[in-house]
């Protein structure tokens, strides 16, 4: 008998019908015998819902208000289900995230996790009831609501999955695991079973959106097995756990891709300390995130400054670049929205070597040009012209042969 | 500078644009120098459209759950408000039931408030800030959240206005007060300026539904000076207190009336002890409520046994009255839904004599038959067809000089 600590987002419990395909999926759980822990999101388009009334009379609304507005969507589907729970005759209890003692800080909106009380569930779960937690929520010390920012729920499960102890916190979400890259770009792409924390944040982090990067960290920070599951279809998903040393790492686990990138260089800069802080120093103060930064030295004490950002913020970012330039005596500014990033992740490649020489050659042989290249420790990344980027991918699939079960 | 509670009802937080106009009105008063502390119900249809969610999922969600469903609605209201107050440059923080420890047993869906925890609002008010806090709700001993069932906003703004010693609580309305009776039957029907408790009950009682008899018993019961006014247009509205000894009462405070009776009679009963609850015992045990009781002994040692109940419960009252009718081997059973009852009501009329001569002298000269008689030490009550409704309540009106200025 093992306890769970389950998660259904906004889609799996989009409507009543949904809701009680939940139901049912937790009976046929616990009839397997197992204690469940269950985290559900608000209904999908509710948060949008309340966003807009709020919007529609403050235009920046007080974070602490938010907070108590947007959690009453969580708090409604945590009701319907446990009403849908008992309509089949099972006996479950609701908690907001302040009853269950969620206490996080109080940075409304995007709180953090320190503390949860997990006394009720314990009591709850010790008399056979499914316990139905609201995600994305908690409570500051004063009592305040708070809201753990977009895709919140994640990081709740894998919280109570750590504080219970739990043997597994399974995400269920639109997707039936992790894959070896996009199936839509290349068909032979292969579900993992298995991958690490580290080789799910690279893949998190570089477009393949299946998990909110915040609740892996989490889940690495406290050794919470995490696996990622359809709500639609059956199958074992991928599980996510730390590195076993006494398993064989396959060399690559998989290839990830951005195609939201755009690129910004400021060529020509007089080369001095600091120049890196006063290019990136306004951008920042735009709340514009900066992806990969590189930077070449040059033989006439000027110096090429190179950064990727959201294509969004592209237009954004080049105005105030341009301007940082002309203050710094630079020569010019460049950019290019037509850009892709394209890396190849695998906690393997620490001990391969190779792995960089192979993936270059790979993109030679099409004839692909690299405009930038950076590394990790189990990445690497290089940024390509948009066009090259399916190419790209499935060639690099094919040459560390992800296909194959390893 | 007085400390005042007010609440504002569903339909006056109904729209985005009505809880700006709440907004507006609390910053006005606000600007006059009082305290205020807003209770708010949920936005006109909100419940309505938790209540139908819930019961596609189950025909009798638990009550526990659909407290926590029905809580959000006026959590929803609260944050709005505040927004929309901080939009105006106001300072305000939001309260749910159990955040300001609104604490009730555990009657789910029907909680009964047993303390308030002050602190937060007191310190709150302190800063000059407006302290919004949802009505309707508390949370019990556990921390499970308790609703007070419908109407349960004005008993909230009760029990606060009690808790925090308020110098005035104001329920704001789509009624600009309580009348002498309903202006859509008599015309001339005026506004009064003050009833005393106890008149408002049995107006409420008899149908006059401005506030929730429950808040009034609970201003009665802590001594709340309890004021009615419109949301939508100016006025002092009606203030209800305590009876004034100081202060000369008018012996009739308005003509109240009840379209929606409907009277059954058993007749020819054997008359014994108990045959009372015999008779009404199956009808409660079908949680039909029962308003007037009649019953005359005749001269066979038989009885007749009368009583009223709303039109929606006559069906199934008749159904049950003649079972029980065969069992008790009684002689008949009649009933009647086409009956209206008619109530004048006034502290004053504790010491005046002949009220009920004037009234039953007025339904006489206009051919008015009566059909059932009621009284209480402040009101007295008849039952008449309902085709005279109008008629009688337009000639006591007249009778009792209503319409001038006591």
């Amino acid at each position: 008998m093992a306890l769970i600590v389950q998660k259904y987002g906004g889609t799996s419990v989009g409507t009543v019908e949904r809701i009680q395909e939940v139901a049912k999926k937790l009976i046929k759980h616990q009839n397997e015998g197992h204690n469940l822990v269950v985290v559900v999101s608000a209904m999908s388009g509710e948060t949008n819902r309340l966003l807009s009334l709020a919007n529609e009379i403050n235009d920046r609304p007080h974070g602490r208000e938010l907070d108590v507005l947007l959690s009453t969507g969580e708090q409604v589907t945590i009701a319907l289900l446990c009403m849908a729970l008992e309509q089949f005759g099972v006996h479950a209890n609701s908690y907001t995230g302040g009853q269950v003692k969620i206490l996080t800080d109080n940075t409304h909106n995007k709180a953090r996790i320190m503390e949860i009380d997990d006394n009720k569930i314990r009591t709850d779960l010790a008399k056979g009831r499914i316990v139905v937690v609201a995600g994305f929520q908690g409570c500051d010390k004063q009592g305040n609501i708070t809201t753990l920012g977009r895709g919140g729920s994640d990081t709740t499960a894998v919280a109570l999955a750590a504080a219970l102890k739990a043997d597994e916190c399974q995400i269920f979400t639109d997707v039936d695991g992790v894959y070896t890259t996009d199936p839509r770009v290349v068909s032979e792409a292969r579900r993992l079973d298995h991958i690490t924390y580290e080789e799910m944040l690279e893949m998190a982090s570089l477009g393949a959106k299946v998990l909110q990067i915040r609740s892996v960290e989490f889940a690495r920070n406290y050794n919470v097995a995490l696996r990622v599951l359809s709500s639609f279809t059956e199958g074992g998903g991928t599980l996510i756990t730390a590195e076993d040393p006494k398993m064989e790492q396959a060399v690559i686990s998989g290839i990830a891709f951005n195609r939201d990138e755009a690129k910004l260089t400021v060529l020509g800069v007089p080369d001095h300390p600091g120049i890196a802080s006063q290019i990136l120093g306004p951008i920042a103060k735009e709340n514009i995130e900066v992806d990969m930064i590189i930077q070449n030295t040059g033989s006439d004490s000027t110096t090429d400054f190179t950064f990727t950002v959201h294509r969004n913020d592209y237009q954004a970012a080049l105005k105030i670049l341009t301007k940082t330039a002309e203050s710094l005596g630079a020569r010019e500014v460049a950019g290019d929205d037509k850009i892709t990033k394209v890396s190849v992740v695998g906690v393997g490649m620490r001990s391969h070597a190779g792995i960089a020489n192979t993936m270059f050659e790979t993109l030679a042989n099409e004839a692909i040009n690299i405009c930038m290249i950076s590394t990790s420790e189990i990445k690497i990344s290089v940024v390509v012209d948009e066009k090259y980027l399916e190419l790209a991918v499935r060639a690099l699939h094919n040459a560390f042969n992800l296909e194959q079960i390893s």
